[in-house]
């Protein structure tokens, strides 16, 4: 590696090989940990990636890019060395226009900054991801990520409309289009979106604006039972009803976020919280009326419903903050990002739910059931200590357990996170048959296999060893 | 071509190679004609698609796929020769799921038909092409088609979730989920949609069921000019209005639909015609109100505005036949699908409905701007002699001109109805970077070039000349 070349590229100030900062840059959010990053480099703007991504590219260097690190699966890791390309740096908003009702914005823009500044115009982007504060536009593109407005609002893909993207030998191309239908050429733009780094690196986003409701009310129903609150979430979305927001949290969810932030949640065995916006109050309540409705004959009971900002703001920051909660809810025991994401078809909650339980209870780990149900996500968690090297293949017998009841009720691997490197094995199992065109389209974007080789259908079998773990097991 | 092979495959009565009958499938609803078809094959299952493709790519055949024809591109006119795979027949809706809020039909299913046998179930399939009556669901698939609802709901690419395909080797695979979210893996299914048959063959598609409104309310508003209806239509969009129609109609456009159909439509430079969709009455006056607040700043005026379903299904019916409106509107005269339906940003459809005009005039033929102006699409038709030889002549210079501004306001040269040949001279023109990578990804998908070959960017410069002529043109 000419590591002095890189420096003529982005300048010195904006590369980095020292080994602390390596060792950062190794990780990401999920369980997985490299020391084999050997430059960390940050391009300011567009003709650095170019330069970056041809040096790269003629000398066959794997390239890892990276938003803040925020994934859970492993894509940011760069398991085959070279150069992790750091887009946080490139985070201009390029272009706000309520005129044409898009917005332009370079990669390494945080969700949340976006969507302050969008606010004044009456818009916003739409994807409402639980890492908003820190996560960026680039991140969530690569993951076609989305989140508890998704239900109504859709994900990544959906606010989508156009791209800059460097490809694997430099050059610069733009997909898509400034328009919210497209019907001109290869829907190559959507293609990218979920490309887990794999087929270019982009450097310009077209997203579309979203109008801002006036008006958001939140409401939350208590149920004894999960698989009650599981089958209202599937009669709520089967009744025609349109929430903006419609999460499930389990009984170790809400005495997690209880301990750790006072919240305030009733101590019952689950709860849904749901939202319903739009501009008059009218439309409003009669949304969130249709919805408990459907509570009640799933017995639901103990509704708060509250237009109040502020109350709000506390159960989102609540249920934003799950994960850090359950870190802390048994001493000893760190909460892993295993199994966190899968999708599954909309009458499939309540079973899952309970599938998630107990398969937990069978493998000696903690797994709590929450997210964003209503889209079709169930978020899980793996409560486990992390010293024990039992507990490792606890946790790998309960992600594959997991997996193969999900694939069996018609459910996917990945709802919003992406499949990298810890659902990789269960992801190959369940979708052999598109494993070879998969690699056929890389190859047509990446022919030298540099960007962010060995992950999706190029990673190990075994998610367990096919990196270090980020914590520290006696063996 | 070994057609006694194919009979075999899909039986003697599915199978067409006279004269009379390969005339027919040298067409569709473009400019375009070839009698270059050899055989017209009806598979009426996923297996003989199967069988088919893999004995066309062992033997090299171009395979051109095709719903009912109402494509306005010439995507289904067979330049190569060989098979034209006719896909009508497979028009089972194989699952109507509300509690997982999704079906599952094959790809001649009809649009309409679909949203027949979903009505009772309070959901619909959310495009809503013009030609809804005939268009399929695997058409519509290939072009991303969209249509009137398209401002609120999308084009098909956002209804779309997952889809079997038969690719160009014979394989089957499944592509996308069953799931409103998805992160598992490529966006195989949303690479398949506007692909234009050069991709894959789609033999099952899982599409997205959107909650049919309770109320519906359709509005009228007249303009003594042309820019103010459209400066009206960009200001509605920017204001966060969410109409769920908003129509553009020229006086052409105008004066056609009341001659064919006596219409009754009011005799003026312009009118908009837009809908708004809600549970309550109370949400959909609110939003007719305020677009029509916005139509009265910009000098709207005379409004109509009816919940009536029957005056909603006369103005509906108006706007779906206006094609064969204009075809009555100079005798001698053919209306042609040419540059029928760029897209342009949201600011930019007052200067484009005036851009037409202008480009009419110069060039000696009638154009009308007209269309699905919310969403960014603003169809035209090009009126002309078409026994005139210097009439196709003129036609060429006003369809270049035209998106040649397109181009320059940072538009698209097709919003919902694909390039395939006649608008490939000018997309080639104005995407010159996604030429290579669209070669790659149709090589990774189909690597002897068999599916619908020398379409979109392998297609001929000059669409005048890129096959015969659907009319007779004097010498």
């Amino acid at each position: 590696m000419d590591i002095e070349k890189l420096k003529k590229i982005v300048g010195e100030d904006n590369l980095r090989d020292d080994v602390a900062e390596l060792y950062i840059y190794g990780s990401d959010a999920s369980v997985h940990q490299t020391d084999k990053a050997q430059v960390v480099v940050k391009p300011q703007n567009t003709k650095h990636v170019q330069e970056v991504m041809k040096y790269a590219n003629e000398n066959m260097i794997p390239v890892t890019a990276r938003g803040i690190g925020s994934g859970t699966s492993g894509h940011a890791v760069p398991i085959d060395g070279g150069i992790v390309l750091d887009l946080k740096d490139m985070d201009k908003i390029i272009e706000i226009s309520p005129e044409n009702i898009i917005c332009k914005v370079e990669p390494g823009v945080v969700n949340d900054e976006l969507n302050r500044q969008l606010q004044p115009y009456g818009f916003f982007f739409a994807p409402t991801p639980a890492s908003g504060k820190v996560c960026t536009i680039g991140g969530m593109i690569a993951n076609n990520a989305s989140g508890i407005r998704s239900v109504k609002y859709g994900a990544t893909r959906d606010s989508l409309l156009g791209m800059k993207v460097v490809l694997a030998n430099g050059d610069l191309v733009e997909f898509g289009s400034n328009t919210r239908v497209d019907a001109a050429g290869f829907q190559l733009a959507r293609l990218m979106v979920g490309s887990e780094g794999m087929l270019g690196i982009v450097v310009e986003a077209t997203l579309k604006l979203t109008p801002l409701p006036k008006l958001r009310c939140l409401a939350i129903s208590k149920f004894n039972k999960l698989e009650e609150a599981g089958k209202t979430i599937s009669d709520v979305m089967s009744s025609g009803a349109t929430p903006s927001m419609l999460e499930l949290m389990d009984d170790i969810a809400i005495q997690s976020v209880n301990k750790a932030f006072n919240l305030g949640l009733p101590d019952v065995e689950a709860v849904i919280i749901f939202e319903a916006d739009g501009m008059i109050e009218a439309t409003v309540d009669g949304e969130i009326e249709r919805i408990i409705k459907i509570c009640e004959k799933n017995n639901g009971f103990g509704f708060e419903m509250s237009y109040d900002a502020k109350r709000r703001a506390e159960i989102y920051e609540g249920r934003k903050k799950l994960f850090s909660a359950l870190s802390r809810y048994r001493e000893g025991y760190v909460c892993a990002d295993l199994a966190d994401d899968m999708a599954v078809p909309n009458s499939q909650m309540a079973a899952t739910a309970h599938a998630i339980h107990e398969i937990a209870k069978k493998n000696n780990v903690i797994m709590t059931a929450y997210g964003h149900c209503g889209s079709g996500v169930i978020h899980t968690k793996i409560l486990l200590n992390p010293s024990k090297k039992e507990q490792w293949d606890d946790a790998r017998k309960a992600v594959e357990e997991l997996y193969d009841f999900v694939d069996s009720v018609g459910g996917i691997t990945s709802g919003e996170h992406g499949i990298a490197l810890s659902k990789a094995p269960s992801w190959k199992k369940s979708r052999m048959d598109i494993i070879p065109i998969t690699r056929e389209v890389k190859k047509a974007f990446d022919p030298n296999n540099i960007l962010n080789p060995h992950k999706l259908m190029d990673a190990p079998d075994d998610w367990v060893t096919a990196t270090e773990l980020r914590y520290r097991v006696k063996e």
